[in-house]
């Protein structure tokens, strides 16, 4: 394999597509943009460009149809999936958003905020916040990952029981289709039922089937008051049971709604400073509440006391304490936040990212922590997340003393396995972190076959050749034209 | 043109592909579904197909594809635009869904519900109630109009503000592909990011990319507490401000904001038995405004009396009242929706459904306003309805002594006009209606020329023979293959 595959001609022609020819061609400066974060992937190219607006980025396209040169976008670079790494054959160009981080539009009035794919998360969050309005995204990376990749991979996070996913925040987009046209969809209307969606072609695909370089996304109020308690609950059963009567005493306020089992709890007193066990007697589920209201007076404390009284008095509930400070919210929150942390001071994991109906996950919980109780001697399940919303961090804990290594090894087969179940309960197996190149065969495998066959049939018809993100959510195909 | 252009012997095969021979095929019989409700457009067909389920919908598609016959779903038959009505060729099956009537799934756990796509609207609603939840769709031909028009127009109704478009409310979809393939992304899930969204494609595109045949549908807590109050504004520029202050200052609870002009007041007091002008003295601009929520306890009127004390302060209100019981909630609601049966009486009516970005909307009804007042001398403006998410009926009331069909016959060139400067605003010359066969000239004129090209591109793969609601959205093209 040659060292470049794209002739010099080419991208000298793409250096000059962009504005003072900003393009990164040194080894140690490309290295950032060809791993993925987590290390999983790794890959090659000649050349990151780095378009200044939406014109260059035509302009970018255009040359690489003209030379069917891949195109791999790359955002913050916090993909779990290895959705923005190139792939080794040094024939594919990174196009790195980065510059493009204007927020072109803060319309209060309108609940809305119009930004370039480039903006960090955190940027729309605060330019939102300046104007006494929310952007309800939050996620881990806020501070790094890019509006164009939360877009691409249609983002979760922790606010998605109240506020959706991020497709459910976008009012209009702009995009670069794969010949180098401009769709404009950039509108700020709630109501416009003027011939097909396109804008939901280009949420989740991943960068497949276009290059999302602008959107106007949704604003809400400000949460001005918040309730939260950490409850613990007789089952996964009794917390399904406590969410579906909580959302309709509360008035649907409830923004968090988080499983935490005794293991996390366990976990998180050993290996965090500061958590400490939340109630008298430790209990074997729990779930962290939180209600928020934009209306300060709102008497969320009294609905939210008043709902878990009742839900002791069924049974539902075993014990409860609201956190009556921001100190103790805070310690709440700590504890369920270093679950991840406290999982790797505690050896190995398994881990799958998997939703289901919410009707489900007390089956699934049960029928899943029974295979792995049989199947896996030497790991414990950590079971945890958004119940709220059908997504579980289903986790399986190496067991102290258990060899890492051996452990670890077993990953495919028990994932297999649990995605199986998973299927067999009709929920996802990627439940927000998406495809990228890490889960193809889990999506040839679990997809509906006709959903998958159309998947197929979308990107022939929207990029005949193959040229954007290649061998991301679907395999490269032969092409030909 | 023959009396039909479908040789007998498919007109056979297509009977014996549905249970039961469940076709209708005598004139009279039909006539009902070879007309729209407005009677703006007529047609032919031989057969209307009554498929009682999915395999049967997927044999007659077979069937049409094979002999390539165009297929015209039809639902209850409420499309503003002809979008269920079949051509003049009598070249054209309709396929009605009402047989396929089932409510497949209650799920109160979930806040979700399955349905088949002839379901009536007001079933769905009654399935929902029954279990302490609401499904906030909610159209004047609720009792008529089904599941399957609704989520095939994108149904909007009066609850877009709080509960979104029909779009927002779907989980999964059953879809009945151009060949026949059955597409099952009909899943109960939260969280799913396993490849690209298929369901927005069908969803609005009014039957010409796929049949839509089952949904899975969201539910939500069950409204208990209601504050309504009727509000004299400054101008529509304070209604906008008031909107924006309002969903802060009530948590997000706003669930009706209608703007009423007081030509609605004369008219409705004038032509509507049992309606009285609301307020002390007549005001140029009201507002309708409706707090809901699901918390019986919930402090609505405190919050809502205090918010318009506040805007009365700041000089945006002028004067406000509060329904202080069902029969005055009741007497407001009735002046709202009884403003097209006084237009009716006050006789002709020039319409225009259109939306815009709401910190446009008092722009644009001082600048159509003026455009109305010095180009339409006989008619005045009535510019009323659901300013909460930006789509306002835009109509231009005839005067009293003006000449009916003189008036009216101006239309095309005034609709004209009042578009051009929705364009202009980067509003919408279709809200909520949709395109069927009336609107495509429009759609033509309007649409961004990329997405326009796209939407033909996307038809073309997804039904390459055209046998899908042929000439409703785009144009009939020839197809060489």
């Amino acid at each position: 394999m040659s060292q470049t595959q794209i002739p010099v001609a080419v991208l000298n022609q793409l250096k000059s597509a962009v504005s003072a020819g900003d393009v990164i061609e040194q080894a140690e400066q490309v290295e950032p943009f060809v791993h993925d974060f987590r290390h999983l992937f790794s890959g090659r190219t000649p050349m990151v460009v780095l378009p200044d607006n939406t014109a260059e980025v035509a302009n970018v396209v255009r040359i690489c149809a003209e030379h069917r040169i891949g195109i791999v976008p790359h955002g913050g670079n916090t993909s779990y999936c290895g959705g923005a790494t190139p792939d080794a054959s040094g024939s594919q160009i990174v196009l790195a958003l980065k510059r493009m981080h204007r927020i072109r539009k803060v319309q209060p009035l309108d609940y809305a905020i119009t930004v370039e794919s480039g903006c960090a998360l955190a940027d729309v969050q605060a330019a939102a916040d300046a104007v006494e309005r929310l952007f309800p995204l939050s996620l881990g990376s806020e501070g790094s990952c890019q509006i164009g990749g939360n877009l691409s991979t249609n983002a979760g996070g922790t606010a998605v029981l109240r506020y959706g996913m991020m497709r459910d925040l976008v009012l209009g987009l702009e995009v670069v289709l794969a010949d180098g046209r401009v769709l404009d969809v950039l509108k700020d209307l709630r109501k416009d039922n003027t011939g097909y969606d396109l804008r939901h072609l280009f949420i989740g695909s991943e960068g497949t089937l276009g290059i999302i370089t602008a959107a106007c996304l949704k604003l809400f109020p400000k949460p001005a008051g918040t309730a939260t308690a950490i409850v613990a609950v007789r089952d996964p059963a009794a917390a399904v049971q406590l969410l579906a009567s909580l959302r309709t005493s509360s008035g649907d306020a409830v923004t968090t709604f988080e499983l935490i089992p005794r293991l996390a709890v366990d976990l998180t007193t050993r290996h965090i400073s500061g958590v400490s066990d939340p109630l008298d007697r430790p209990h074997e589920w729990y779930v962290l509440v939180e209600l928020t209201s934009a209306r300060p007076e709102d008497a969320l404390e009294s609905a939210l006391e008043g709902a878990l009284a009742q839900a002791i008095d069924s049974g539902l509930v075993l014990d409860a304490a609201l956190a009556s400070s921001l100190r103790q919210r805070e310690a709440l929150w700590r504890m369920r936040e270093s679950v991840p942390e406290a999982q790797r001071h505690a050896g190995g994991s398994i881990k799958h990212d998997v939703s289901l109906p919410i009707s489900a996950i007390a089956e699934f919980i049960t029928r899943a922590g029974g295979w792995v109780a049989s199947h896996v001697p030497d790991g414990q399940l950590m079971a945890y997340g958004h119940l709220g919303d059908g997504n579980l961090h289903f986790n399986i804990q190496q067991r102290d003393g258990a060899d890492v290594k051996v452990f670890l090894a077993r990953a495919p087969t028990i994932q297999r396995a649990i995605h199986d179940l998973v299927a067999e309960l009709r929920g996802s197996f990627s439940a927000e972190h998406g495809i990228g190149q890490l889960k193809i065969a889990e999506l040839e495998r679990y997809k509906d076959p006709v959903a998958l066959a159309l998947m197929r049939e979308l990107k022939r018809a929207l990029d005949p050749l193959g040229i954007l993100n290649p061998g991301k959510v679907l395999r490269k195909e032969s092409r030909t034209s």
